[in-house]
């Protein structure tokens, strides 16, 4: 392992950190205060409305144009502390946190057990983690029917005090008739987990229809078949949605190996704070990370250091939750960018690797704004985005499913977004002329090859190399030993066929 | 003709209005200063997000809750004076009017005949109308992207200052392929309406592509088949959008002998303030008036008296663009509102009727947004909102397209509406116990009698009288005669048919 993780989840899960990569880190709780030069650069222009420049709603320069706010407003840490940050506030002005403090655990799971019980599914559990841990402040539970509605027709939630938050995908629990029916008039149900342990308490709830034509129209702009997340998550669910306050008993953990990379943005915030962070940018991904990517990052960081911030951090940020099956997995994923780590193509000291634990919609324009604001919450001040984010192919007709371009022009125009840095994606392509990967030039379109994700996948399944440069060889040789045991499976299971066709 | 129109409107039609009915009003462009004694009712609690109650999401009660925004801001009048009003300011500040001054026709029209030219169909005239005179204030044309974008994603738009206005339908105009070769790289272009005249110039345009799924799927939430304004209006149309900003040549005028109910909302502001009015409560109709809505009308009025104001004034408000082909036809409804005037249900006094231009989306929560923001900029700041707005049946499966509810609650939600009040329609049905409309009591629910729309249909269609009390008897002889003209013109078509077929 010689990604640098933090000190607090190190010393959890008894792993020691390469020494040589500079970890600084204060012990979790502790007060972190930045130093005095630090802070010096973080007061810069506050953004309000008057100050938009002429045409505010495509700040896809922002990176030139503006800077950021940055009210230095106290936090309350979890252990009851305050943690002075400058960081970026996280939506509705504080981080919600819904684990329960381990001193109530043995007495709330006594009231779970007396309540109604709802059975979750492992997607909805990856729900429970996303809101438990605050990466959907100020949402405190499964939606009800009010923030379901606001979501699916404005993608912003108004808040007590009239302001705005962004909330582009519905977060909802959905139940059949037969759960409603025993749920009957109990204001407060259990939530137990796929493996039949209480994960939730859910209060004060409210279940209202769950109309799934209108919710995937209004979400995915289609009602196609094959959408991933409709075909594997809505479809089979109930003809209900419950919402209501979420008490999530302990911390969601997946035992794979992968926990140390969970980072709740409470522990990613303390971790910039620990690293004095005066510019936090957040890369998301659900892909292997190439030296075009790395360029990119690189190249951010470069052009932030130029406007004056002397520490800004990446934070690589992979999508770790449901993702569609001919995706690469996410430990598969986690290899190969811990040996772009190691191979340095990007630098240990100033990259964040964690891992989000949001399921994947696919849903392009609407989910990219989740994307975004589920790390804004996490600290993130700049936001990298890409062409087509969140996209994919129209599940039956041949095109994107997508404008390409809709999504960084949706996100950079996102009601309760005005506060992040919308950095776009500069597009980088190999240069035949200098084998390896760098910015477009259209100017010499002829030099530059353009490697797609399916023809990575197809070097990587026949064993062939992309060209010098394309990928550090650590990185491409955990891809071609992932698609190598996929091969072997699928003959594995072919013969295993065979064998039931001759009985 | 009883019902009390404006002077200006008369005076340009030669139609002298019923010398009983009590209509007041200041010639065009007069300068109007409501009373000191109605002024003062006016400054009541300034409703801003800090003083909203804590749950302010849904202000269904707002009658009771809540008082209006009244700044008193100067609105440039059309002649060039300054008109002083009290009313609910437009979107954007400023009323948006976009045909071009009479001296610059002749200018504007040899402009028009050097550019690229576009025709345009009669639903798109419908919205040349509606753009032009401002009842999208502040959009100036047909929407750019970035305007779509922001319209299906967010249902409102983001100003140069930072506000925000509601803005829930895109408001676009679709060309084909050969169209826009055709444009090339012209910056403005001419529109043609459907008789061939020059209708208006779009200017700076831009053009972009015309998902047609995916506007469907985000603004209906359904891709069903068999939505009237898709089947008719969007799926034979081409596949690019074209947007700019609109030079309308002549105020659109459809020579129906209605065209002196179609004010515009400069024409509607001055006539409130030409009653000094201080409220304005907005009934948006597609149906006949029955004394269920008049009830609702004339209790929403006592109401508002009771709150305090003193002059509360209705804009009784049919729809008068595109709509289905099973909708009673406009003249026929015109007609109809003018018997219930006539008839006393409604008064005259108090009572504006005129006609809405916009084209019918039928598309929900979603359109009830448009219909009550257009309002706005013609100066309502109370909207009365009943079941299922703009909703009708899902056109392939046998439910509601809307939950009947979602409508109320996604108006009184929405953003950029803030300002405005929402008032629910309370339920009103046939009391059999006293022989009229009365407010439905589920005390004593056996009492009451619900008459559908397909049930009044059904009797007007088969000459049978409603029950006594549900409708004046001169508005219900109007639905009468139009249905036998209907069955006449059927039994004719089928004899027609017959003839051909024995041919």
């Amino acid at each position: 392992m010689a990604l640098c993780i933090p000190n607090a989840q190190i010393s959890r899960h008894h792993e020691v950190h390469n020494p040589n990569i500079p970890c600084s880190g204060a012990g979790a709780g502790a007060a972190v205060t930045p130093s005095k030069h630090v802070r010096s650069n973080l007061v810069l222009v506050k953004r309000t409305p008057g100050l938009l420049p002429v045409n505010p709603l495509y700040h896809s320069n922002s990176l030139r144009l503006v800077a950021f706010s940055t009210s230095e407003s106290p936090m309350r840490a979890s252990g009851g502390g305050v943690v002075r940050s400058s960081l970026i506030d996280p939506d509705g002005g504080e981080l919600v946190e819904l684990v329960v403090p381990p001193k109530e655990l043995e007495a709330k799971r006594d009231a779970a057990a007396a309540l109604p019980a709802v059975r979750i599914g492992s997607v909805d559990l990856e729900w429970v983690h996303v809101v438990g841990e605050g990466w959907a402040s100020p949402l405190r539970g499964f939606m009800r029917e009010e923030q379901y509605l606001q979501s699916l027709h404005f993608n912003s939630l108004r808040l007590a005090d009239g302001s705005v938050v962004n909330m582009s995908i519905p977060i909802v629990l959905a139940i059949d008739d037969r759960t409603k029916e025993a749920i009957g008039g109990s204001p407060d149900v259990a939530l137990i987990g796929p493996n039949g342990d209480f994960v939730a308490i859910l209060k004060s709830i409210e279940i209202y229809k769950h109309n799934k034509e209108e919710r995937i129209a209004r979400t995915w702009g289609t009602t196609a078949s094959g959408l991933p997340y409709v075909e594997e998550v809505i479809k089979p669910a109930g003809n209900w949605l419950i919402g209501g306050d979420l008490e999530v008993l302990e911390p969601v953990k997946y035992y794979d190996g992968l926990d140390h990379y969970r980072l709740s943005p409470r522990e990613l915030r303390r971790e910039f704070d620990s690293r004095q962070a005066d510019a936090v940018f957040a890369f998301q991904l659900r892909n292997p990370v190439h030296n075009g990517h790395a360029l990119l990052m690189n190249d951010t960081r470069r052009r932030l250091l130029e406007m004056g911030y002397k520490n800004p951090i990446l934070l690589l940020h992979p999508l770790g939750g449901f993702t569609k099956s001919d995706d690469v997995p996410l430990d598969v994923r986690m290899e190969q960018h811990s040996k772009v780590l190691e191979d340095g193509i990007l630098d240990p000291a100033t990259t964040i690797v964690a891992i989000f634990p949001s399921p994947m919609y696919y849903a392009g324009p609407t989910e990219v704004q989740w994307h975004a604001k589920a790390r804004v919450n996490a600290g993130a001040n700049f936001y990298i985005v890409g062409r087509d984010p969140a996209g994919m192919g129209h599940p039956t007709e041949k095109r994107d499913l997508y404008d390409p371009e809709h999504g960084k022009k949706v996100l950079s125009m996102a009601p309760g977004l005005e506060k992040l840095n919308i950095l776009p994606f500069r597009v980088a392509a190999y240069d035949t002329t200098k084998n390896k990967m760098a910015f477009f030039d259209p100017l010499r379109a002829k030099d530059f090859l353009f490697i797609s994700g399916t023809k990575m996948r197809e070097y990587a399944r026949n064993g062939e190399s992309p060209p010098d440069g394309f990928m550090c060889p650590g990185g491409w040789q955990v891809l071609v030993n992932y698609y190598r045991s996929l091969q072997a499976e699928e003959a594995g299971q072919q013969s295993a066929a065979l064998s039931v066709q001759r009985i």
